[in-house]
């Protein structure tokens, strides 16, 4: 028979990088000393999973079916930054130093993993970027090999339809992912883009 | 305007040894790649928080009146062991050395975050130590300072009483909690109780 502890355990082990001791004790401790907690967690899971959809003009998370900032029309129309993944557009955002808008790819091209140019919306991105008034396309990939591969990818496809493609400068330090980079880095890999 | 996202890494942040940028990344990833395990874990927990008590005889966690362990007949009365949380009961059993019943604490003394022993259930520990049948009382509480002092006190209550209480061995290591020690010495050590 499998219990409710059991299931919580098995439940808890989906998170990203939760084992099962991890798992084991933050079942107990939410039984033990926090049941409130639980109750949150509880309702903010099924709340975010019922309400979270995708913008759909640039995929990142939203409860509007267009987010905030593709609704803002005091943002440069004129600039696109393609990002990895919401962390790393709120990363970008934190740095108060850019002001265009944004493409979420929502994963980045992994050809072992099947996630080719159509899993990340490349086309849906072609279009975005022949908009009237897009200027310039900077492609905030992570620098790693499967980032840098998607940056490439994409940089190909915008410069043969005629746009102009940039990349972060390499200030970001090589190999990570941009969600851990320090904000000063991210800003002035901005200012130095390519 | 708090949204749904910054909710859930609010509640996620609750977690043990969970802090913002893994609740960030744990929100994202099933946002964006497990919106099944997202669902299920609010279930779990919510099941869990409305199924899972505490047994009435040894205060473990039970989704029953009296939980499993109580209920079988078939270990011996002699033998009460005292351990401080479900999930050292849980490491004990896994050894396969002890077949005697429990008491859990649910908690240790901890003068400073004001928990005596009226917290952690010793009055119900010693009518239970006081039953016919019970011969001794294994002190299974974990060799930390204040594992010790709780086993201390808890041994001198039981010995005015005339109930014989012993100890682990230390073969656990000494500063480690019973939860994350290795089987064997967990096992050893029962056997050299003192
Ligand atoms: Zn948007
Ligand atoms: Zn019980």
């Amino acid at each position: 028979m499998v219990t409710a502890l059991e299931t919580l355990i098995e439940a808890l082990k989906r998170l990203p990088g939760v084992g099962q001791k991890s798992a084991q004790r933050m079942a107990y401790h939410l039984l033990q000393h926090d049941r409130d907690g639980a109750a949150r967690l509880s309702l903010a899971l099924r709340a975010a999973a019922e309400q979270i959809g995708h913008c759909r003009r640039c995929h990142t998370f939203s409860e509007t079916e267009i987010c905030s900032i593709c609704a803002d029309v005091s943002r440069d129309p004129a600039l696109l930054c393609v990002v990895e993944s919401p962390a790393d557009q709120a990363a970008l955002e934190r740095t108060n130093s850019y002001r265009g808008y944004y493409f979420v790819l929502l994963g980045r091209v992994s050809p072992l993993d099947g996630v080719g140019t159509a899993q990340i919306g490349a086309a849906e991105l072609l279009l975005r970027a022949a908009e009237t008034g897009v200027a310039e396309v900077i492609l905030a990939c992570s620098f790693t090999a499967e980032g840098e591969a998607t940056a490439h990818v994409l940089g190909e496809a915008l410069r043969s339809r005629g746009i102009r493609a940039t990349r972060l400068a390499r200030g970001v330090p090589v190999g990570s992912e941009l969600e851990y980079v320090d904000l000063g880095t991210i800003a002035h890999a901005l200012v130095d883009r390519r």
